[in-house]
């Protein structure tokens, strides 16, 4: 089939978080989609967020930060904090706000699933900073997990698209990883 | 509602990839998950790939890679390529490879959109390397476009919960972004 050319494009599934950090001594919040893992261990992530975020300059003053996952029931709160600055706006009174080990990592109690993170390393880029930390606990709700593990059909993480800019919960499984490709290995020498 | 604390955990939905690059003059793809765009403008976008990987040593050669987007039908292919290595299979031999404007990265026919990118910044990291690029451009098919974009609900992207190694496919559009917070803006000063 034909491939038409397409200018660069954003369309990757990405994760629904909320970062949140200290800013001038008060906890804040913004959505950010832009996160991956990037290194298994020490278990490092890393989050992109624009130079003029409030929340960025939490992260710099302070060098912890949380990574949150609103499941479905929380989609307008999470978006509405990616509409609004805490700069004008104090976000963190639309949360029941708790803290963990690094003390500084303000977390969001409605959020099924939250990640405390020190930074490690900070990537400039042309508009945004890629934070890159350390994964120090996750915090979990007893109903979402499964013998002791995130259970993602509990917790149920939503996913963004753009450009079209939708919020998408997952849908089937579709297959095991680690595992459906094993049917190509047939006649190789192992 | 009470927290309970995990070790770090990997639970992100998380987008699945196919990434190619040229390696010792051939075409070889590995499975990716670890990607997120990270600036605007220049659309910037990384891949974390561990040091050993075959694939990250065609990056780091040519300083060309491309990201193909697979959808459901190719999910065993996609998963095949996680689980063995270019340094002993032609895993392109799998696929009908195609070139763009970068000439020496490689995408896959078979998946609906592929972006080509030129590494711009290599972050090393203990055990990965996170290849930060600029996407040139986008290949998709005719048959994913609505109105001239990819549309999410034709390419139908796939997305890899872990630890428990799913990959799954969207389902529900739960709400609109940039959007559907607004209702919290009421009686806010704007």
């Amino acid at each position: 089939m034909e491939k038409i050319r397409l200018e660069p494009t954003l369309a990757l599934p990405m994760p629904v978080t909320l970062v949140g950090a200290m800013v001038e001594g008060k906890p804040n919040f913004m959505a950010a989609a832009w996160v991956t893992r990037v290194n298994v261990k020490p278990p490092l992530i890393g989050v992109a967020v624009n130079h003029r975020q409030y929340t960025g300059q939490g992260i710099r003053e302070t060098g912890i930060f949380s990574l949150c996952l609103p499941g479905p029931d929380a989609v307008a709160k999470t978006d509405y904090c990616g509409l609004v600055s805490g700069r004008k706006v104090d976000k963190a009174a639309l949360f029941d706000v708790f803290y963990g080990e690094l003390k500084t990592a303000p977390m969001i109690r409605e959020c099924p699933l939250c990640l405390e993170v020190r930074l490690t390393q900070t990537v400039e880029l042309p508009v945004d900073n890629f934070y890159i930390g350390e994964i120090v606990a996750g915090w979990a709700d007893a109903a979402i997990l499964t013998d002791g593990a995130p259970d993602v059909t509990k917790y149920r993480p939503l996913v963004l698209t753009m450009p079209d800019n939708r919020y998408w919960s997952l849908g089937e499984s579709v297959a095991d990883a680690w595992s459906v490709g094993k049917v190509f290995k047939k006649g190789e020498s192992e």
